[in-house]
């Protein structure tokens, strides 16, 4: 996902239907929707040559895995495991039948780690080679990004910088039921596009603001891991009733306190973050 | 679909896991899946400019109609309606706000006329306009295409040849529902690709083989529409049993029989059919 994108979402959103059967739809990591008596994630999301890898940075294999590596981190924001996915595949000139092979092979790893099945599909010629993820998935207890309240802790599962686009990562699924079913998850959304933008996306969508504290961020290289994206580590926020603080504070990184929307989003010591081409905090 | 994909989808069809969770796979129209007592249908459909359609014959609002169409055409194939629909689209700069409110026009119509729930998606940028259309359908009873019967009827819904690549089309559910619902239908298929072929699709996952009578295809132009694909109609076979027989021949066209698979695919009369770039018959 992309800044530009955030107009389009948003317009998008405004059409969506909501009714008995869409309990959540566009905006949130995943759909929420309902069969009969069943409660069902849906998502979907683009994996594009030349837009977010590069074939000569990149194994097949890897493309493969981290393509529904994606889907399965969305899942895992919203307290879900995957069931179902499918994949549509665009298949330029040059890639060839092995390379296909790789990149399934990859999916198939992960389905054996993740224990989702494979549902099938389409496949077309394109001029890129392009995969998009679609999935099934299942969450108990649906975690929303738009429920953050005030006086909530802001929580990062790991730190931030790590990432590498040329190799796989292993979504936080366990980490993500093992807090919502044990504490008092009030949001959560995986770092897919930098902590300050998709904090800002919980912020945006709860209609609150937040104070970071910026000695307590787990960079690795410097400030800049703030924006970079990527990560697939968990944003969580606490409610401020949870008992059991002491334990998340050792497992995880406690790094803000949401506040109300007046007070903005910002460091604390006061310096104001510019998330480019959006707005101004 | 295109014919090299068989190979893909026969290679995926090898790998993808079935148990009691998948009743359906990979190669029929829809995947079937179960989650805890509900069956849904899982589909998604590709399509590209400059491969399924080209931006200067067709209209932003029938780009979003056609490319839903398709998807619920393939639920309407398996006995189903559609229920939830996503949408991942890839936006090459050439694309603006107005074209992508027309596509999404063109969506919410189908959602009207169809009753299906819009749930979101994903977009990115991108080099060619694509939509990738994935959704879940239900299917109180599903038919699947490889369940034709030595002796069943085999008819087709309407008219080949009418298919324009540029207008709109409306998938038949209806027919498909009042089919499935009263008569002993034991496989179907929609004609994306040409009559020839996808009759050959039930064929080839029946085990099966056709007398298809040359007189009573219902042709526009000439014998080169059995061809043609984007015809959307719907190729069903009924059982020998089945007694209102009558009544199907008065409604549809009954154009030919199942038969054994070593009496082949022939016209009576002898002529072979030959489908280009795949087999021979």
């Amino acid at each position: 996902m992309h800044l530009e994108e955030i107009d389009w979402i948003d317009y998008l959103k405004r059409k969506v239907f909501k009714g008995k059967d869409v309990l959540a739809g566009v905006g949130d990591d995943s759909a929420l929707v309902k069969i009969k008596k069943d409660k069902i994630l849906l998502k979907s999301d683009l994996f594009i040559e030349d837009i977010h890898f590069k074939l000569k940075n990149i194994s097949f294999e890897t493309i493969g895995m981290r393509a529904v590596a994606r889907v399965i981190s969305d899942f895992a924001a919203c307290g879900g495991v995957p069931k179902f996915i499918g994949i549509s595949l665009g298949k330029p000139n040059y890639i060839k039948k092995t390379h296909l092979k790789k990149i399934l092979e990859g999916i198939l790893k992960f389905s054996k780690i993740y224990k989702f099945f494979l549902v099938g599909g389409d496949t077309s010629k394109a001029f890129k080679l392009f995969l998009d993820v679609w999935g099934v998935g299942i969450a108990e207890k649906y975690i929303s990004r738009s429920n953050a309240k005030v006086d909530d802790y802001i929580f990062v599962t790991g730190r931030l910088g790590l990432n590498s686009y040329n190799m796989p990562f292993f979504p936080k699924v366990k980490e993500a039921q093992n807090l919502v079913k044990n504490f008092k998850i009030n949001s959560m959304i995986d770092i897919s596009d930098g902590f300050i933008l998709d904090l800002y996306r919980i912020l945006h969508e709860s209609n609150k603001g937040a104070i970071v504290y910026k000695d307590k961020l787990p960079l690795t290289k410097g400030l800049n891991d703030i924006y970079r994206g990527e990560d697939y580590e968990l944003i969580f926020t606490v409610s401020k009733d949870e008992r059991r603080l002491d334990f998340l504070k050792q497992k995880f990184y406690l790094v803000g306190k949401i506040v109300s929307k007046k007070n903005g989003y910002k460091f604390k010591g006061g310096e104001k973050i510019f998330i480019k081409g959006y707005t101004h905090f």
